[in-house]
């Protein structure tokens, strides 16, 4: 069975990074299905979804700073002569995060560890009002 | 229910990114399946899939620009002593992209934002050609 | 339908590379379904999971390479600050990675290609166990 569940979270953009992993455990609480897989997707090209120890240090500036290293904010970037704007970095930073991640659940519970949440990380250069698909797969 | 559909395509390599979403989007539709997940896998460890908006500035250009900075082409490898071959750039970027994306569809149609594309980047030093698994699942 | 299958495996950290292909296949196997996806799920926030070409010189040597140019392990680490530990690289480098892979299967065969291994990497600055959740959804 499928059951499509929608999440929006409004983000600060600049890589902002969100603890979204009561809003997808109450999407799978929702579906009323007991175990599989909820597939939870960010839609649009400036951000992307992964997993962390969610506290200040890493989401406020741990992994920024790798994201700096990756794709500087002050580097070059054609995108921007393209559309004359200002988000190239975002662009790359999300593609190579990625914009989706699935997430096993057992009896209705996601397997996550202890210490270990799902974030979603905009590196969009101005706020944002985000739309993320759970889409959960199981029975 | 489970539909297996291919998708081959033919690269130029070197960081080539290719616009696949048309492809998948085909793949979802010839599985007459309504609402799941297709899981987009590329067979290999040279190339990767992800989002991006496609344009040429991104594609051309920003994302190689940013895998270079991971793995550079004229790095040292020992891959590369291993077989001596010349790719082991290649391997690395593969590796921290992704061989594998989820994505959701709902009425047939893929949860994909406006300017957000399905890309297969191919980091191989030749011309390749690819086959990308579309396991498609849902009701 | 889904089957719930876990691995359990021994790490010596410090990105250390294993090869975990024969125990997912093996998993999919115990699941006596025959076509789906095969969802490799980390439980933990310093380990990641993705696939490679599994042989000494990427295993051990290029991965770890590009790894300490995302995230160095002798850099500054707010998350270090919090907790008065040493892994703040091995936070970031395994949200960078993913803890989730999805691999296709088809006649009870993971969709692999044949220089094409599954891999969990550990980042960690200790010698851990690992439990990979293995969530195989399919018929």
């Amino acid at each position: 069975m499928v059951k499509t569940e929608q999440i929006q979270v409004k983000t600060r953009g600049d890589c902002h990074v969100l603890d979204i992993t009561n809003e997808v455990a109450a999407a799978v609480a929702r579906s009323g299905l007991q175990a599989g897989v909820v597939t939870v997707f960010n839609v649009g090209s400036t951000a992307g979804v992964t997993t962390t120890e969610y506290e200040p240090g890493l989401a406020d500036h741990d992994l920024k700073a790798a994201f700096e290293r990756i794709a500087p904010e002050a580097g070059h970037y054609e995108h921007e002569n393209t559309w004359q704007d200002d988000n190239g970095h975002a662009h790359v930073r999300a593609s190579l995060l990625g914009p989706s991640l699935g997430v096993p659940f057992v009896e209705g519970r996601l397997t996550l560890g202890t210490w270990q949440q799902i974030i979603l990380v905009d590196f969009d250069t101005r706020a944002r009002t985000r739309t993320i698909v759970c889409q959960v797969v199981g029975e």
